[in-house]
Formats: C-alpha cells, structure tokens, sequence
C-alpha cells in the first residue's frame, strides 16, 4: 500500500481523499492543516490529523505528500518545501510561472533525493498531455483549448469582490459556433471574446444598485472586458439550489495537415466533461502519487510533470496486463 | 538528424515517408522493398531503393527502421527479425496477438541491445494511452470505442473477394443515438450491432446476381453478420471519383464516478477525424521512432509500447520549452 499524505483539505484535499479510497493500492494515512486540526473531520476514521506545523515529523509514516493549496501564494513555498521531506504531487497551475516553480522544487527535490511531480490535473495536466501528443503527432497544424462550460472559482470570486454583491457563481463557456468551427478543420483565428462567454449569477444585498454591480462585473478588466458577459440577479436560496455544484471541462483540439502539399486534414480533440472539479483534479493528482513513488523507487529524483510520466506508471495494472487488455 | 529507413513502401510506407518530411530533425535514407527496386519511387529523390533481403547490409546507414508491413503474415516475423539489427517501429494491430508479438520482439531487442516499440499507431497507439490515462484517472468506469466514419481495408477486402464484386468500398460507421447515449454518461450495454452500422459501396460484374451478392455480404460471419449493413451498387467511375480517400477515425470514451457514493459522473473523450488513415498512421509512427532513438541513446533496450513512452520523448521540442509552452 503506498502511504498518502494530504496537506490541506478543502475541496481539493477532499476530493483527493475520495480519489485515493477508490484505489486499491494507497491509503490516505493523515491530513495536515493550518486550521484546528480538532475542527477538521476526514472521511476516513482511521485518518490523522496533525496541524501543518508539524509537516517534518511524519516523514516515516507517507510515502507522498499530496499538495492540495492554492497556486498563488500557497504552493509556491509549500511545493520546494514540502520536497526536502516528502516525494510530492502538486496542482500548480499558474501557467506563466510553471519554469520557475520546476526549477524550485527540482533544486529541493535533487537536494534530498526524492521526486516531486508538480502543475498535475486537467489543465495543467491530462490538456497538457492531449496537447503534446498532438503536437508530436502532427508538426503541422493549429491548437485550441476552450473551457467549459464550467465554474471559475478566480472570476467567482472577483463578482464577490463587488460593493453589494453577497454571493456568486461564474460559469465559462465555450462560443458553439466556435467549436464547431474548430472541428470542421476551418483553423479559424479566434479573439478571447469569439472563444468564450461568461456567465454570472449574482445575489446582490437588499437595496443594491444592480445596474452599477452589472456594470461593474462586465467592465473588470482582466476579468470580464474582454467577454461578451451575462448578468443575472438570483436569490441566495437560488443560487444554493441550482449552482451549489463545480462542473468544469472542455476540450483541446488540434487540427493539422499531411501528405503531398498538405492534401489531408485531421482533427484530434481530447474533451472532458466533468461533474466535480475537484474530485477529478483529485483523481488525476492520485494517479500522479502513484507514478511518483514508481519513478522514486526506480532511482529516480527531481522536479516531474505529466510530459516526464510513462503512461503505464499512472496505472495500478502491470504492464503485461496492460498490454494484454487496454493496448 | 535521425536517419530513418522504411521497410516496405505501400500505402503505410508512403505515409512514414511524408510524416518524416514534415520533421526537421531526421530523414529517410532508405526504403527496402520486396518488388523490383527499379519500380518503387520514393517522393524524396535522395531516398535510397534496396531491396529487402539487403536489410542487414545497411546498419550503418539507419538509426530507426520503421516497419510498413501487414499484422497478419509480414510483420511476426519482419519485426523480430529486423530488432536483431535495428531499432525499429511497427504498427502490429491485431489486439489478441500483442503479447505474443510482444515477447518475441523483446527476446531479439535485448539479444541485441536495441529499442523496439511494437503496436504504435491510432488503435493500438493514440487509442490504447488515451484508455490508459483515463482508466488510471477514473477506475470506477466504463470503456467505449466506436470507429469511424472510416475505411475499413479488411472489410474492403472481403467484399472483393465474393463471386462477382469487381471493387468495393467498405465504411465503418458509429451509431449516432449510441455515441450520444455514451456520451451523456448513461452507461449503455450495447451489442455489437447497437454500436455500429457497415455501409458497402460494391463494383459489381456485368450481369452479375446483385440480390446473391448482397445476401452474401450481409450475412457474412465474422464480417458482416453482426451488423445492420447496407449494400449500394455503384459504377467503377462513382468508386473512384466519390470513395478514392482513405478516411477514418473514432472515439475512446471513459464515463465514471467520483465522490460520496459515486455522486459525481465524469465524460474522458478522446477522438480523431482523419482524412488519411495511412498517413496519420506514419505521423504517430515517426513520433515513435523519434522516442525509440532517445530511449536507446538513454541506454534503453527492449520491446516497448506506447504505454511505456513518456510524452516528452515523442516531441521534437526540449523539455524546458515543453513545459513553457504547452504545459
């Protein structure tokens, strides 16, 4: 049974811990947190929970330390950190600063010979891995990633920021004529504003000036300006019932040419559909701890992502197996 | 430069030939052949023509030969063969037949140092990892592939040989309401026939009994019998103007459950829409050799499958820029 370690647990270490217990080769043996670890309750009985102070003191009992905090400001110090003690998987996924936090967590990770697979999930992750492969595939060509339709925690939470907004939900979603463009090998040239919509569902304090929220949401730069963007006051019951969940998904496709004069087009689209956000992020992560303690335990050390993995290290199944059933 | 030789050069070889071309860091050097040297022409001037029983006078020459032969007769014993003198790339896809393929290769790459990958292409290859990933992801599921709309040479094939067919075109071809079912996450159980359909588009003799041959196809057993097939009669001039192409493609779809009692339901889809069957083919297969030449100059030896390739291997771009750019 290879040993798991979560450090924090809110949605992400959750659905960490769920995809963990659907695996029947690991166990979760302990939580870290900065709360008070007598508030933190685990799904499974037999999970500790220690406070994250004390992150150095389990190095015995967890073969991989799953980091479950966020890419601004948690990861970068937990990740290089937590990879002096522990072989790691993280989620970092603030894509413009991915070479330096590699190059952080390598220096540690080298330094005390373990492995740290860093930016795994969806996107980073299983998007990372469609686009490589179908770049390696097909040298000429164009790629394409449309989000959705599913919630953004960020653009949520900057609706939340708004003066008389008390709650609020954010969905992404890709334009349909778009994608159908996409797929149809027009190798169309997308503006931000012809690739996606946003949607936002706002519960405004009693009294607000909805017009000065809505205009406040659709002119955020960054944000919103730059999207066709909706605006729809719902009431705190109806926004608990009809968006307490976090769908997310959305597909990579790359179109591209062959043969004499690129007489051939392709298309090649990996697409997920996804329920829970975070327990899917959690399940790719779980397959990520799974290759890390194989690469470890083949000798390997250092800084890792989904490009580095062999698929079959991702797997609970030998690799005759494998090949026997799923080649 | 990677210097590439091609075993073989009918439809397939042609596709390696053209998939290497649109590669900056290798070329074909050479092309072995079974006919009369004299009548093959390669699309590249500078490309040698030799003929195959010359295959162990040319290990100087070669850093990865790549396999164009048939499942069935050439390449159970083309493969081990050539493994005892070259690193080499084959499209061995009779599924049931892979692990016996498999450990003969390996006997004959180890015996000899080199690095064999074995069953690359869409399926086996793109399909299997795509299988692989979302398996690895979500292990409480269910798999699905449909092919098509495509070709299917082999159906082709036996069309050809009833009493009467001058020519034929046979396509595979995905039911609609089944893909969507799938797709919804509804988890059919689909019989052979619930899944796909076999549309035939027959050449027939002058005279011919065209009510025999119909009923020879549709109940053809292996072939046809399990499927709703359709059987149209066309000219010789409408087969060649309307069905020249080499089309395929299909789906690989894993639905499954996440969460508290399963709460949460996911769709993992991965698909291709291929103009030319053959030279996607070759475009995966050059992909391959690129890796099993950096496996071999990392010290590798062995039959290898795409299960056992890290991404990163396949791509002509270097790692720090692979994770800058499209991580």
């Amino acid at each position: 049974m290879i040993r798991i370690g979560i450090l924090g647990y809110g949605n992400l270490g959750r659905g960490i811990e769920l995809a963990v217990n659907a695996n029947d080769d690991m166990e979760v043996v302990g939580v870290f947190t900065r709360r008070d670890p007598a508030s933190v309750k685990p799904y499974g009985e037999n999970v500790a929970v220690w406070p994250a102070a004390d992150l150095a003191v389990h190095t015995g009992d967890i073969d991989v330390l799953m980091l479950a905090g966020g890419s601004a400001t948690d990861l970068p110090e937990q990740t290089p950190a937590a990879a002096l003690l522990y072989n790691v998987v993280d989620s970092f996924d603030t894509h413009a600063n991915i070479p330096a936090h590699f190059a952080a967590v390598d220096e540690a990770a080298r330094e005390t010979g373990h492995v740290a697979v860093i930016s795994a999930g969806w996107d980073p992750g299983m998007f990372s891995v469609a686009r490589l492969y179908a770049n390696a595939v097909l040298p000429d060509g164009a790629d394409y990633t449309f989000w959705g339709r599913g919630v953004s925690q960020g653009h949520s939470d900057a609706i939340r920021r708004v003066p008389g907004v008390v709650d609020a939900r954010q969905y992404t979603v890709p334009v349909p004529a778009a994608l159908e463009a996409v797929r149809a090998g027009e190798n169309p040239q997308l503006t931000t504003r012809q690739k996606h919509t946003r949607e936002c569902y706002v519960v405004a304090e009693e009294g607000a000036d909805l017009a000065a929220i809505e205009k406040a949401i659709v002119e955020m730069p960054n944000y919103f300006a730059d999207y066709d963007t909706t605006v729809t006051f719902i009431s705190q019951d109806e926004l608990d019932r009809d968006h307490a969940g976090i769908p997310h998904g959305g597909s990579v496709i790359r179109t591209g040419r062959t043969g004499v004069d690129g007489a051939n087009g392709h298309v090649i689209e990996y697409s997920l559909k996804l329920d829970s956000n975070p327990e899917f992020t959690g399940s790719v992560l779980v397959a990520c701890a799974r290759a890390a303690w194989r690469m470890a335990g083949e000798g390997m050390v250092g800084a890792k992502t989904v490009f580095d993995i062999p698929p079959a290290c991702l797997s609970a199944t030998d690799d005759a197996q494998l090949r026997a059933t799923m080649l």
